[in-house]
């Protein structure tokens, strides 16, 4: 077994239970609200984001398990940012991993406060890493204001937007790179530098993981492209952009099939150049975690 | 001029100032986006909840001016709120205070992300408030865990929740209560404890606040209620609960006008004592804002 098989399979247990329990069990929260929020954040997934925050953590030499209230405030905004994302005014998507999205199951109404709910418990998360665990108020403060900048207007929620407004008009290989860094890198970096900080990680550090996950985030998308145009080409028997009338804009479009697949490799290499001059102490985990990611086929 | 009226006209041009620089200049954020917060942002209003925080501050002796970022980050939960409510999945509205909802001039997918950048930036407004003005890290800190708290799925999002369950089925008054003090209390008790808090509050001041701001954040909503059956007499010209198709549930659909308004009365009464009962410095601005309410007409 590989470092990082041996990481998911520690850690992903430790997540998923601390997700559970998120809620503190004397809130008083109306059952389809409750029943909607847990919907989402138990279904499954890979849980990527929180893995990433617990691998920082370990790449600066700190215990991941003091790190996981931070793991579950990132997958509650991933988390919020889907439900969110796949509403009928924005992607308006029925299924999400072989489930019915939640404003299929719970409606529009209680999907959207769901992912208030979630966003705002994020930082109750956070809140309660310095509370319970003994995170320096200063250091919270810190991930606090990277989350509120990472994952707001400047972050992801513009990236989505600019998407958005991509699929109703022209948009070029630049603005796909911005809505790519911004919906996809923005959440991991802060993912990495949430982890790291909350381990004590020093500035340099946090340069490295950033420009790691800047670069994997975007690697992660491009792959994304690819895989979704490999599969239409499956699915559909044409060569992507070929008269392909409800083409996404991806960057194989842009770019073609075998220069996104160099592009995946050269952000992956990048990514893990910047974590070995990082001055990290223990970065095996990040760096297996990079050729995961790249390797992946969905 | 009375207290409160010298206290409004001193403070509300400095927190439109505030609001209209909330965004970092350096920022880049996709123009619809930014311009779709700012719409809703700076489209007037009383600004009660940031005139509570500011009063809150002058009641436990402290400075106005330095809460400022607090009373910002209280608009900017206030108004994703209202953009969030106003949604077709939602009330459904058209206008609010006679300008077209955030969803009919930016659509409803910017308006749902509006709403997300919104309530994101209110957490990094309130780290502001300590990184540039001087708030001790762990009192931003308490004021981040209650904002959370407040507006989340437990407070106000949950009184959403709530409301919407209601519309669509048989409700009564303890669950109208539930919403009225969700919906509009939570944010309300907030307002006054985070500014009362950031200028170094002890703990019975701020149980006074908060039992002051359940009281008259119940019994706003209760006169909302009240005022609207009288606009639907004078509009309709018939007496409210009777035949009256699409009654909204309100307090006097329960207990009848009069006893509503005795209700008010009596909440209005019960925060102001609170707060004579409550060892706060200075509390005459709050005092007035408390009658202030019950006299309003709209």
């Amino acid at each position: 077994m590989t470092r990082l098989q041996d990481f998911m399979k520690t850690y992903t247990p430790l997540i998923e239970l601390e997700l559970s329990r998120v809620f503190p069990e004397h809130w008083h929260v109306p059952d389809k609200l409750m029943e909607s929020m847990r919907y989402s954040l138990l279904s499954g997934g890979k849980r990527l984001r929180p893995l990433m925050v617990l691998a920082a953590a370990q790449a600066v030499g700190g215990d991941p398990q003091r790190v996981l209230p931070i793991a579950c405030a990132v997958e509650l905004v991933h988390t919020y940012s889907l439900i969110h994302d796949d509403l009928p005014a924005m992607d308006n998507d029925d299924y999400r991993r072989g489930k019915l999205t939640n404003h299929k199951v719970f409606g529009e109404d209680i999907a959207i406060l769901a992912g208030d709910g979630l966003l705002t418990h994020a930082f109750y998360t956070l809140v309660q890493a310095a509370r319970q665990h003994g995170l320096p108020a200063e250091i919270a403060l810190d991930i606090i204001e990277d989350l509120s900048s990472y994952a707001g207007a400047a972050g992801m929620v513009g990236g989505q937007a600019a998407d958005m407004m991509a699929e109703q008009g022209a948009t070029n290989l630049e603005e796909l790179t911005y809505i790519h860094l911004h919906k996809t890198s923005d959440l991991l970096v802060f993912s990495l530098k949430a982890g790291a900080r909350a381990a004590g990680a020093g500035k340099q550090q946090l340069e490295a993981l950033e420009r790691y996950g800047r670069s994997i985030g975007l690697a992660f998308q491009i792959q994304d492209d690819i895989l979704d145009v490999i599969g239409d080409e499956a699915k559909l028997g044409k060569r992507p952009n070929s008269d392909h009338a409800q083409a996404k804009v991806t960057y194989p479009f842009y770019i073609g099939l075998e220069a996104s697949r160099e592009k995946v490799k050269e952000l992956t290499e990048e990514g893990k150049k910047a974590l070995e001059e990082g001055g990290l102490l223990d970065p095996s985990t990040l760096l297996e975690l990079a050729d995961y990611l790249l390797d992946r086929e969905h």
